[in-house]
């Protein structure tokens, strides 16, 4: 039997290569991602690049609007910073509850279709200071859908599938190359200009541009 | 110093029994309400009678629309269950995730306000077959803070508090007539008629009705 999966897919270098490797086992994918007034809207094209790239249906948009509450630079109007990578614990780019918000989400499409994945493109190495991105949250969400969902209570599925989660960004990147990950259609940056152009020096694009030094693979990526 | 707290607040009896609760341990109060396309919406209209009638600033409510995904009697064109309570396992009503998605959120308002706790009014006793009602599930969802959260992380705040866990629907309702909840301004009914009045057959009216004769105080419900 095939097994179906929700992949959480923001256009972004990680997920995009998250989307690949569950292409790569076979997996029949459901790709879902948010409008949730970021910033970086242009996410949501790249998403839909993406999908297509790959051969895969395009995502479920699932709409939100997190800048109800503020709170961060990526959706209220904070500056985002720049080139302070590490600089200060958990950075201002952090949206409350974000990665708890989207997979609870996750979690109820996967219930309505019968998925029994859910994948997230969550990196605990190479990562910009997020607590949701690290193996110990991973299990405390999962106990959430055992417990929690009626899926979870009667098959402990959905079952969450972090395949990045212990890589480096240039791991991370070295793999996609190999399934044919076109880094060029994804978007990383926090902060584009108004034509998508990455800005080179949020964490974001600092951690990106970083990773494909590392792992020796030319940087597609359109800087202003 | 005040303890802040998000309160979820539907406009059910249970809720409003929550807040009340809330006001009487002297919190300062933020009710949150979900526009989440429940065919009871009129839920909302009792949330805003409910908080005003004890003195709290109205609800912030929230827009997501979970009619995107379908699959619950509340939210798609199913069928509500009537005269039904008790006939299956977990009933048609369930909404996927819908306690999980809740509390994802009043997480994310209450990093942004500061807030200590976040009040929900489950309840395991006479509840309807819900799993995402049950001790094991809010202790799942309190570790999800404490590992996936800035504030969860930092402090182990916001802290879930879940007053009516345990009681019978009988000893909520008692509960809240001594703190002064107007119950005939509050909205259970699953499947109102367009003028709001309640249906009295599906499982939320009937756990309702039933807790208004075991605790011997007079139903104000307005029933079809």
């Amino acid at each position: 039997m095939v097994t179906r999966a929700v992949v959480l897919l923001s256009g972004g270098l990680d997920s995009a290569t998250t989307l690949a490797i569950a292409k790569e086992e076979r997996r029949e994918l459901y790709p879902l991602s948010f409008a949730y007034g970021q910033r970086h809207g242009s996410e949501l094209d790249a998403a839909r690049r993406v999908a297509a790239s790959l051969g895969v249906r395009p995502p479920v948009v699932f709409a939100l609007d997190l800048r109800v509450f503020g709170g961060s630079a990526l959706t209220a109007d904070i500056a985002v910073p720049k080139d302070s990578l590490g600089a200060e614990g958990i950075p201002s780019t952090y949206v409350p509850a974000r990665n708890t918000i989207f997979l609870s989400i996750a979690v109820g499409h996967a219930e309505v279709i019968g998925a029994d994945e859910i994948w997230i493109g969550v990196n605990a190495v190479d990562f910009s200071g997020y607590p949701d991105c690290r193996p110990a949250y991973v299990a405390a969400f999962q106990r959430v859908i055992e417990t929690g969902t009626k899926s979870g209570v009667e098959t402990g599925k959905p079952r969450i599938r972090a395949p990045l989660i212990e890589l480096t960004k240039a791991e991370i990147i070295r793999r996609g190359v190999q399934l044919g990950v076109d880094y060029g259609l994804t978007h990383s940056c926090y902060d584009p200009d108004a034509s998508g152009a990455a800005c080179g020096h949020c964490d974001s694009c600092i951690l990106r541009r970083a990773g494909f030094i590392e792992a020796g693979v030319a940087d597609p990526t359109r800087y202003a």
